[in-house]
């Protein structure tokens, strides 16, 4: 901004004079004080005020709470919760109002008065430049705080509920990822990654900038420098049953128009402010719009996807005093997996992995979560997209992270377009899980899905 | 959309399909048929299909829709009104909770209760390429039926709800119109522009592409071709007190770096479907702060404004039994507006500009509304903006229009940043105009603003 | 340019302040005086201080230059051709070296010998920002002198061979032309187009702005709001006879994935300073490969033309003593032309068509100039493209300068891939025309093309 | 480009078809084949056929080109030396003219006759797209066969004169290169840094994302990823006299708006291939303008440069029998330079710096080559764009390649706009180095800059 602009650059002086002698008035400026003043200038912008110069006084507001440390902004956040909450006269009045005479327009009423005042603060925060993205990180303080201050809880909602409509599907961006990419925006699709861990640039530059490797983010027009989520997309001739040669550097890329299977190793999303506003599945749908209409010869469309609670579920079963999933023999064997070895050993891996597909058939198929839906988070997201599961890998990913979690394990989740409603109703209505024939070919002696009986 | 895509051509053939035997199924298609099926596709929208194939439902929804008639749209939004309202049974099982444990989640279980199901509806609708435009389209023939349907209107107010939270200042965009604009932007400014018509191209020319003449507007990210609401600015040397010289296709412009005076003579709102969502001061105050960063020699800030609701108020006043404003001596002076060809004649104008003065002075600063507040719509806006009435301009516009809304009176409004707030909150707060020494002096005889003392 | 660039300001001005002082010293700036200062301005720029201070020296000529009148810009031509031509003493030498001792080192001192020094005076006149657009009206301004001053021609010809080599074809960039095109380059379509004069706006809009319209134009980069040449498209489902049918504002347009057949209707060329560049063969093949890549339906591409030297043609034969060409029986049919009603007349044209159709299968097959070449400059144009002669429309075009030039008759040239370097080489070797079958049959008992025996 | 051309698609399957069958006649296709089947290519470019389907052919010899071996490369060079040379009889006729006949026409005879055929076929490959790049390429490979085949210089001559043209000043796009500069581009800066090397990603970021560091590039609008020069500056309050505080990428960067001081202190040629074509001037002197624009505080625009030929000539001295610059008592001295670890040694460094000073000043004001110009290359850069010699850094770049180069030594070359011209004059002229004050005095005991008196 340029000092030309005598009117603006006026306007924001005066806005610091006036603050600085409020504060001066205040005789110090402790983390409490700088929170009441912060305070004051949100009443002031859901006033009057806000209506004749809110712009700035937007822009004052978000300066002031970027320069405030941790206990600032946790009394920051409390007087969000207590000051800033809905207006209680005004909801008792609404109900009596709805009690005496009911009908839509006190029903309006009733939603109005309920309403926290923190939403509309919220949105006329958002009035200044680059307020969206300073929400997201406000937010992102805000899930800090919560891991010891539950009560916020309130506030969150209402980020998540404000976020929910800006962030809607309509005002997202597609956009293919690339090495003639901004620097900036890859930088964050290394920072972001959150399945595969990316190295470092020319890590990124193997994953973004090979004829057979595809990379596509979601961005919101408020955020332009901001990924919200992106996928990496690998182009084969076959359903891959490992990661490792996929991320291979120096691998042989294949010609992109001899390629029949669409391979989505990575989703990752980047804006943990933005948590709970879903973008995943519409990401998954439009790429693979986008991609089958620039490479024809695609015919399947398939994840190759990490197992992050089957290690948990199995080391439960091994420690139980008496499962109903593994016999004795199961045990005996599954005793190889605490050797420090037996990675690199191909005859253990090669002897286990039999097994380890009947157990994660069953991790997937037969074992739920209290609420009877399964354990696995990945299963759930891709299930309820309507995919369904198509193959199970052992020994898929034998890094650190893949055999810390799953053993190695890795699955396939397909998408297969005329399934998809269908599959997802499945899913949703009954919590079946929809799996290819193989899988459940693997369970072991189970006279159905739902009932297990071990083997032994 | 290429046809390479085979998995999305597939996806929008299955849902045509199906679509074509529902309909084929129900026997015929006629209005309220259409709009029952459609209403079905909403609730399949708000349902699990929803989440599972959501954009393409969506965009099934609008298409269908753009098809449909005006007896089928009403048909549509009353099934909006009445099917798609608030869930009544968890409404007042929220009451009921609220008042066996009052509390944030109590609150928000009764808000989240309280909200039509028609706001999710749209949420959704809105996930379709190109959807904004359509909902901003679909109220505007909402507007059309309430003329008729004034029970439509919680319809209208949940638009109005999603609109303002959608089109928030922070998601605006500023642009220059000029003549390197696209001239499917251009024709809308000419289709749009509502103060001072553009008769053609020429005309247009006139106001975008001199140097002395700038024009700018806000535009939202999902619908880049239409402008929202848009400003045109004439760089001046002095306060001007007629638009004709203005508009003049044939004058000289002057050099930008002489100019001291910014004249904004007409702002256009462009999106009816957008009523009751303010763009107008954020527009003026980022356009002040633009232009005056390009032209540092600008000083002064301020309007050519139009006086819609003048010749209205004084022809009651001339019409009344008896007028507390008017004296016979001005009933007698003002009975030369009769003539046919008062215009033409610059003695008559002569004669009536003092008189004008004054009357529009009381006009702004005496006469109220019911509510005690300014009659004039235009100087509503300004005054709320925290501008000041500046001057008075009796014949500034003796176009046919001018002549029939003010009997040719202008006024100049003027922003001056340090009094903007104060300007804003004197106006809020009592509802004092806030205006110049000179325009004062013009009252007559008034011992103070609030006390009119007619003159005879 | 903002002042506040101190550096390049006070360069500005420094420059500015010693052209004055050379000025004054001058005592008077008359045309005269005014040429030669900027002739000693071209010098600098030529000698060492061109190499310091180029780009402000090459925009201050420019500048200079822009304000001069016609008598002012003629005597800064003859200093181009007279001070500026090539360095005779060197050349001299070059020769002389040459002879003693021929080989490549000495024919390249003769090639840089014999450059006129303006060549190398317009490359540093071109450092100046937006100099190729200014150098590109230079020469307009010269073709205009050379109409009375042929002796300039030598300028010319190093103005058309520098724009050779700066507007390669390598370097022009193809843009689609449509309603979301920038004003100010719509306007110069409106402006330039050459064949079928746009009227305004809504006829420049039904040309671009229909989904069986396209348009097209190159571009370089240097000169972005110009367009060099641009070619229009209508989308058809047969071979057009008649230009009316395509410009009708009031049709109903096709939907593009039913044409079949391309129809280039009009080619016009923008830049008249870039006479002696091609730029058309260029644009026909590139808009064939662009559009039959977007529309694949598309299987046949040819041209609706006009025929600009027939009408001059055939009035000689009719004016002639004797013709070869015309019978008295069709001077008598001829003579209906004479009557001011003619295209009227429905019978009249259907009685003239077959004639016109053999006599101008006679003026395109069998009529040549005194090179032996077609008369017809647009035939030369196409046929020189590896086009074919495929059609005869009489009546084609009854606007006023359609029966001005052709008594109404078009034709057709069509462009057939596989046989475009053939038809190209026949043409360019031996002069035939290459013309459809249909075409041939048209001439009159003539045993072969090239020997004319009349009818009567 | 997609499949749905069939047009296009055709013409390429036709000219790859007709290849292969004149490939497959020459029975086999060694290197020597295959040059002369591109030769004949070549031929026919410059044909009827090249007019007719030029672009496609164009590109097809690229293509060829680019899948050839060293061997090959050079076999083509030696047929554009012999084969596309100047047309000897033409040139000998249009001598005999200009003999008889002299004038304009007989020049431009001469001219045209003399130019080598070469340039016309490079003229026509351009028409191909990212021809431009490819050609730059092509030199690039000359200059290394030139290494061992002296006898294509007139070839790299064509180039030369060719690129002058097409990379003229007034094509140039200057973009400023940062953190949001695809990375591409930025790939690209870290290749081609040659003054100072970028070690990586952390590196470079810190060059160009910091407030204290600009970078500027200039592009060619035909070669959009590929910059052609681009150098570094550092905001600074201060002559800085030492490169390490400059990369140290811990610094705390100041505020730009305090800077004084623009120092220039990288500047590197990206395009081997386009050797001679001369953008370094054009472009500091366009960054002074653009970053003074920007930073209204900076008074100062100088570099931070190496001194590339120092040890080399001072080395020389020292081994000279009798050197008539070093004293025996500057021998002893000196000799500390050849201890292994004088740099690490601060005393060592402080007792040789004033030695350094004086002799450095030496090498730059009396020192000169067989010319009479300054030894030292980049000397010759800035002193011939204007610049003048203003401070003398000894142990300015304590690097491994600055100890090599030039013991450490560093100079400060400032740009005054006012003494440009005169400085450029000066220099041009006479071969003086204007050096400030500072400077000359380092000289020792000389009565003049132009004799030298030993201190001894």
């Amino acid at each position: 901004m340029s000092s030309n602009s005598s009117f603006f650059g006026d306007l924001l002086t005066t806005i610091a004079d006036r603050g600085r002698a409020l504060l001066d008035r205040s005789g110090r400026t402790n983390g409490a004080t700088r929170a009441a003043t912060l305070v004051d200038r949100c009443q002031e912008l859901l006033s009057g005020r806000g209506e004749a110069s809110g712009v700035a006084l937007a822009a004052e507001i978000l300066s002031r709470y970027a320069q405030m440390k941790t206990g600032e902004r946790i009394a920051f956040f409390e007087a969000l919760l207590e000051v800033f909450g809905p207006d209680l006269a005004r909801l008792d009045a609404a109900i009596a109002a709805y009690a005496a005479k009911p009908g839509e327009a006190a029903v309006a009423e009733l939603h109005a008065a309920s309403e926290p005042r923190r939403q509309q603060l919220f949105r006329r925060l958002n009035m200044a430049t680059g307020a969206t993205a300073d929400l997201v990180h406000m937010r992102e303080h805000l899930m800090d705080a919560m891991e010891r201050r539950r009560e916020l809880a309130p506030v969150d909602n209402d980020f998540s509920h404000l976020f929910s409509s800006w962030f809607n599907r309509g005002f997202l961006v597609l956009r293919r990822i690339d090495w003639s990419t901004p620097a900036n925006v890859l930088e964050k699709i290394i920072r972001y990654e959150a399945v595969h861990a990316i190295r470092d640039w020319d890590d990124l530059r193997a994953r973004v900038d090979s004829p057979d490797r595809h990379c596509y983010a979601f961005f919101h027009p408020a955020m332009v420098d901001e990924p919200l989520i992106f996928v990496e997309v690998a182009l084969m001739r076959e359903t891959p049953g490992a990661i490792a040669p996929i991320l291979d550097q120096t691998r042989d890329p294949i010609a992109p128009g001899t390629a029949t299977t669409a391979v989505f190793y990575s989703i990752s999303n980047c804006q943990r402010g933005l948590a709970g506003v879903s973008f995943g599945h519409f990401l998954i749908k439009q790429v693979v719009e986008e991609i089958s209409r620039e490479i024809p010869s695609l015919t399947t469309f398939l994840t190759l996807s990490p197992v992050p609670g089957f290690r948990k579920w199995l080391d439960g079963e091994r420690r139980a005093a008496s499962s109903a999933v593994l016999s004795a023999a199961d045990q005996e064997l599954l005793a190889l997996l605490d050797s420090p070895d037996w990675i690199e050993q191909e005859a253990v891996r090669a002897e286990l992995s039999p097994l380890m597909n009947a157990l994660a058939a069953h991790y997937f198929l037969v074992a739920k979560t209290a609420k009877g839906r399964p354990i696995d988070p990945v299963a759930r997201f891709h299930l309820g997209n309507g995919a369904r599961l198509e193959r199970i890998n052992p020994m898929g990913d034998l890094s650190e992270k893949g055999v810390a979690q799953a053993f190695g394990t890795m699955v396939n989740y397909r998408y297969v377009l005329s399934d998809i409603e269908k599959n997802h109703e499945t899913f949703a209505a009954k919590g079946d899980v929809v799996a290819s024939a193989a899988v459940k070919k693997l369970l072991r002696g189970e006279s159905s899905p739902r009932a297990l009986v071990p083997t032994a």
